[in-house]
C-alpha cells in the first residue's frame, strides 16, 4: 500500500489542480493500491489532521479548474516552531499526523514559505516531494513555476484593455501588477502590454525620470503613456531605507498601495490626468493558461516518477527545457530576483522602455 | 454634396469605431458624392475646427477595435454656454464650424452629458443624429446602449476570477464595477458572476445587513463571500444627505474610492479579510463583444437610412427588440436608473442575492 | 413537500447549469421541503425511471459551467408514441415515471423538439413548466434563448481570428456556422465578425452573385473575401427541390458538409484558393457569457415562482424585454425562422454585406 | 544612413508584427539615419521590387495584430532557381532588388522553406538576419518560434469547448489540430487540453489500438473520448509506403481531410456517434498571446544588435532560456521533430494519454 499526502500552501494561483492530478494520474496508472489524504487548507491540515480521503475520480476534470479543490491557508515558516497558545509545537504535530496516517510521502505544492517548511519537515526526516507553484516566479532552483505565466496572461490583458482606452483620452495610466519582493509577472506583462514605463522592486525609480519620459512622449505627441507597476516598486529614496525603516514609513502610507501615491506625483509633477486600474487577485484565478497546464502536469507526472522510484526530498523543476529534479536543500529559502543587468532587461531598454532609473 | 460632420464626446467606450463605420458604410453603399469631417476629441474639435477629412478606407477593419479613432474628450454642458477667457462663445464656435464647412448634419456618439449639447445644437438650428453610446446604458428612450454588454462582460470576467481564487482562501472580496449614478453594469456583472452581495447607487445600503449577510454564509459552512459594488453604491445614512453635503463628505473620505471603505467597515464588523479588486478602465477597453458590435453596425446603418432621408433631430435606439429613432428633444437630460422595484430586481432577490438593503 | 422532477433534452447548449441553479435557488429561498429528481439524459431518464435526488448545494458552484450536469440525449418526439421492440409506450412509460414518484411538476429544458413533447405531456396531464434552451435562438414564443448569445460570441470569435490571417494571404475563407434550419447565430456572428458574405437557409443564394462579390472585391483592391455560412445553407436550385429530393440528393453529397462543396465551386468559378474553418461543437462548449448567465437565471427564477404559484404548462420567454410564460400550446412545434424581409437584414444589405440572392 | 529591407513569409502567424516592431524599435532608438524597406507578399516583393518605404510610426500600435503588415506568399523554395515563363531568374531578381536600393542588410521572418531562401541569399553574399517564425515549432536551432504558443492556446481552448459539451453526450470528438510534419501543436494542446488520446505525424497510430481505448474508457464508465488528431497524422500501414505512394493514395482519399477518415474508422469499429471540429486557419489567427509577445520582442531587439553589429548570416534563436544567434547554415532545411521517445512523451504516456501505437 502506497499512502500519499497532499498540500497546497500559500497563496493560491492557477494549475495547482493541474498538477495534482498529473501526481495521481501518474501513480495511478502504475499502482492500484494507492491512498491519498488530501490535507485542507495548506499545512493546517496535516497540523490538525483534517484531511479528505481522495481517490482518481477527484483528480478527473479538474485540469483546467483555478484555484486549489483542497484549499490554502498562509502558514508564516516563522511561526511553524512556536508553540501555539495552547502549547501545541506545530512541526510536532506534523510529525504527529505524517506518522499515525503511516504515510509514505508528502507531496507539498507550494512558493518560497512553503519550501521552506517543507525543507524543515525533511529535515526531520519525512519524505517530501513538492512542485513549485507561484504567479511570482521567485522560486530558486527552477526556470519556471506554474501560475506564473497565467498571471502574466492576466496582466497582459489588463493592460491591452487600458491601452485602447488609453488612445481615446490624454492621460496617464498605471496598472499595479501583483510582486511584492520580485517583478517577473510585471516585467513579462509590461512588455506583452506595450508598456512605456515598467517600475520592479529590483530597481528602484526616480520619479523625477518618471515624470520626464511622460513629458517627452507628451511632446513626441504621443497622447497617453502606460505604466506597468509591481506592488512592490520603490524609489531611489526609499531603497535607501533600512528594512525596518521602510516598514514602518509603508504602514504610515496614506494610500492603499504604491498605485495610488505615483498617481499623486505623478499629477503633481506632470499636470496630466492619471487612471489607475488593480486587477488584483484577477491574476491568481480563473482557469490556467495552456502553458501552465502543460507545465503542470509534466511536473505532476515527474513527481508521481520521482515517488514510485521512492526518491524524496526533491522540488521538481524545469531547467533548460526539460523538467528535472533538485535538492530541497538547495532551494528552500532563496528567492530568485529580476536581475536588473540581465540581458532581458538590456532588450526592453533597447526598444526605449524606461524602468524609471535613468534616462 | 453630401458633407458629415461626426465625433464622439465623453468617456469612450467599445463599439464607437463599429458604429462609425456603419453610418459610413450604410451612406456609401448608397452615395458617392459624400464628404466625411471627423472632428477631433469630441465637441472640442468643433469648437476648434479641428478635423480630418476621412474615407470610408478609414472606417474599414475597425469594426472589432476599441476605443474611437476620432478621440474624445468631456466637455461639460454646463461650460458650453459659458465664454472661455479669451471670450470664445463655444456653442456659437461650434456654429460657425458648422455653417463654414457647410456641413449637411453631425452624427455624434456620446451619452448623457453629450446628448445634452446635441440636443442644444438642434434648438440652434443644427441637423444632428445621435448613437446612443456609454458602457452605463443610462440614456432614456433607449433599451439599450452600445459598450454596456462589453462592459458586462469584462467586469463579470472579473468576479468570474475572484471566484476561483476565493474558493481556496477564507475571505470577502469586493470588487469595484463602474458606475457613479446608475448601477446597471454592477447589476448584470453581478448576477452572471454570482456575486453574493451586489450594491448599487439606486439602493442605499445598511453596513449591519452586509454584515449579517456574510456571517450567516459564514455559519453556513461557505468560506467566502463575493460583493459586486458600484462606484457609486452608497449607504442609508449618506443617502439622506442634501447632494451638497455629500459631495463635501466624498471630498474628506479617506480612501481612493467605495471599496476601500466598504472593505474597512467589513473588516471590522466581521473579522474576516478583504480583499479588493478595481477593474477600473479595464471595462472601457479591448474588442467591443459580439452583441455590442451587432448592435452598433445596426444603429449605425439606421443613422445612414435617417441622414440620407434628411430626417434629423433623432437620437437612434433600440426599443422592444427593434432599431428605431426618438426625438433628441424627448431623451436629452434625462438618465435611466435601475428600478429597485423591478422585475429583474425581484427576480434576483428571489435566487438569494442580497442588495444590503434588507434581510 | 414538493417534488420536482428536472431534465435537459436535446443538443446540449451553455447555460444550462445556470438556469437550473436558478430554478433550485428560486425555490428553495422560499421553500424548504423539496425534493429535487435530476433524470439523467433527457427524457431517456424519464422513460427508463433513471434518475438522482439531488440537493441544493449540487447547484451551487456551476453557473458557469458549461454543459449539462443532467446530462442529454436526442430523443426523437416521432418515436415517443412508437412502442420499443420490447413492446414499452415511452409516454406511457414517462407518466408512470411521475406518477410513481409522486411529482407536483416536471422542468423541462430544451429545444424545439423538446417543447414538442413536452407539450405531450402537458395534454397527457403532467404538471410542466419548461425553459427556452438552444443556440439556434429559433423557439417560437421567446425574443431570446439563453445559448444564443454565447454561440453568437464563439463563432465570432472564428471570424475574428480568420480576419487577422486573411490581411496577410489571398484567399476566399468560409466558416461554417451551426445552424441547420435556422440562421440567427450565422447572421449575428456574420454581422460580428465583419463577413462580407452571408448565407443562410432562409435566404437562399446562387452561386454565380457569390463569384461576382468576390471578383468585384478583388478588383476593388480588397485581398479576401470571409463567409459565413450556416450548416442548412442552400442554393436557389435546391431550395425548388422537394424536401425529400432535396435529403436524397445531400445524403449522395461527396463532401462532409456545406464548406467543402462551395469552396469548391468557388475554387472553379473564380480560381482562388479557398481555406474552410468548421468550428462545429466548440459553439456549443465553454462557459455560457455574462448575457446568456443573467438570462438563464432570470428565466429559472421565473420558472420558479410559476411553480411556487403552481401555474403549469407553460415556457418561461422573454418578450420586449421582460421574462414572462407562454402557453406551451401557443410554441410547441412551430420555429422562429430569419424574415428575410426584416429590418436586420435590411441593415445588414445597407452596409453592402451580401446574402448571395442578389447583387 | 542604414538601409534595412523586411520581409515576412510562408504562412502567416502571431506575432509577426511584434516581431518586426522589436527590430525597427530597437534600431531607431539608437540610429536617426534609417530607411525601412518593406517588400510586399514575401519574397514575392523583393523578387518584383515591390515595396512600401515605412518610417518608426508604422511600427507603433502593431504589438498586439495578428497577421502581418507586409503580406506574406508561400514561395517555393525549389521554384526560386527556375526561371519564369518570361525567363526571370528570381535569385538573381532578389540580388537585383537588393543591389538596386543599395540596402544594407535583409531582415526576413519566416519558417523552414523562408529560411532555405534566406540561406541561398547568404551564400550568394547579401547581408541577412532571420526570425523564427511558425506556429509548427518545428524550426530546427532554436527552442521556441514564435506563433507556436498562441496556437497552442487556440487550439486547446477548442479542446476546452468540446469537453463540457462531451459531458453532456455519449460520443467520441476529433479535433484536428494543424501540422502536417511535426505535431508539436497537437501534442501541447493535447495535453492542456486533457485530450484521450493524441495522434501526432511522428507516431504512427494503429486504429485497433485507438478502438480499444475508446471501448476501455466506455467501460469504465466514461462517457466521452477526445482525440486531438495533428493532420499529418498517420497510421502505421501508410507510414510503410513510400513517400510518392503515400502522396499518391492521400490523393485519392475521399475525404477532406484525416479527421473525417479516422471518423469514419471509429465509428465503424466502436459503434460510437464521432462529432469533428476543425479549427482550421483560426489556429494562425488573432492576437499574439502574452507569451509569443515576449518572446517576437526579444528576438526581435536582439536581431536589431546584430544589424547595428553588422553581424549578419544569423537566424537569432532561443536556446536554454537565452535569445542568441544561430548560423543561418547550421539550420536551414532541417526540421525539429517530436522524438517519439523524449521525456515529454513518456511524462504524457505515464498519466495515461494514449499516442495510439500500443496498449
Amino acid at each position: 500500500m502506497l499512502r500519499i499526502g497532499m498540500l497546497t500552501s500559500g497563496g493560491d494561483c492557477q494549475a495547482l489542480n493541474a498538477a495534482m492530478r498529473g501526481v495521481v494520474k501518474g501513480i495511478c496508472t502504475k499502482r492500484d493500491d494507492v491512498e491519498i489524504y488530501g490535507f485542507q487548507d495548506g499545512y493546517k491540515g496535516l497540523i490538525y489532521g483534517n484531511f479528505s480521503m481522495l481517490t482518481p475520480k477527484d483528480f478527473s476534470g479538474i485540469l483546467t479548474r483555478g484555484g486549489t479543490i483542497l484549499g490554502t491557508s498562509r502558514q508564516p515558516f516563522k511561526l511553524m516552531r512556536v508553540p501555539d497558545a495552547d502549547g501545541l509545537d506545530k512541526v510536532e504535530a506534523m510529525k504527529h499526523t505524517y506518522y499515525k496516517l503511516n504515510l509514505n510521502c508528502l507531496v507539498i505544492l507550494g512558493g518560497n514559505g512553503t519550501h521552506k517548511t517543507a525543507n524543515l519537515l525533511r529535515e526531520e526526516g519525512l519524505n517530501v516531494v513538492t512542485l513549485p507553484k507561484t504567479i511570482d516566479n521567485d522560486l530558486w532552483g527552477t526556470d519556471m513555476t506554474f501560475g506564473f505565466q497565467s498571471a502574466v496572461d492576466i496582466a497582459t490583458d489588463t493592460i491591452d484593455r487600458i491601452h485602447t482606452t488609453a488612445t481615446s483620452h490624454s492621460r496617464v495610466f498605471i496598472i499595479e501588477v501583483m510582486g511584492h519582493k520580485v517583478g517577473h509577472v510585471t516585467l513579462h506583462a509590461g512588455i506583452a502590454g506595450g508598456a512605456d514605463i515598467i517600475l520592479l522592486p529590483e530597481i528602484p525609480y526616480d520619479i523625477k525620470v518618471i515624470s520626464d519620459v511622460i513629458q517627452k512622449r507628451t511632446k513626441a505627441g504621443k497622447k497617453f503613456t502606460i505604466l506597468a507597476v509591481a506592488e512592490g516598486a520603490i524609489s531611489k529614496e526609499d531603497a535607501k531605507l533600512k528594512k525596518k525603516e521602510y516598514k514602518e514609513k509603508l504602514a504610515k502610507r496614506k494610500y492603499p498601495s504604491i498605485a495610488y501615491e505615483l498617481a499623486e506625483q505623478i499629477q503633481q509633477t506632470t499636470d496630466k490626468e492619471v487612471r489607475i486600474t488593480v486587477p488584483g487577485h484577477t491574476q491568481r484565478g480563473g482557469s490556467p493558461c495552456a502553458y501552465d497546464r502543460v507545465f503542470a502536469t509534466r511536473v505532476g507526472a515527474k513527481a508521481a516518477e520521482l515517488i514510485l522510484n521512492q526518491e524524496y526530498g526533491y522540488m521538481v523543476a524545469m531547467r533548460d527545457g526539460e523538467i528535472t529534479k533538485v535538492p530541497l536543500e538547495e532551494v528552500a529559502g532563496k528567492l530568485k530576483y529580476v536581475d536588473p543587468k540581465c540581458s532581458f532587461i538590456q532588450e526592453a531598454k533597447m526598444i526605449g522602455i524606461s524602468f524609471g532609473d535613468e534616462l
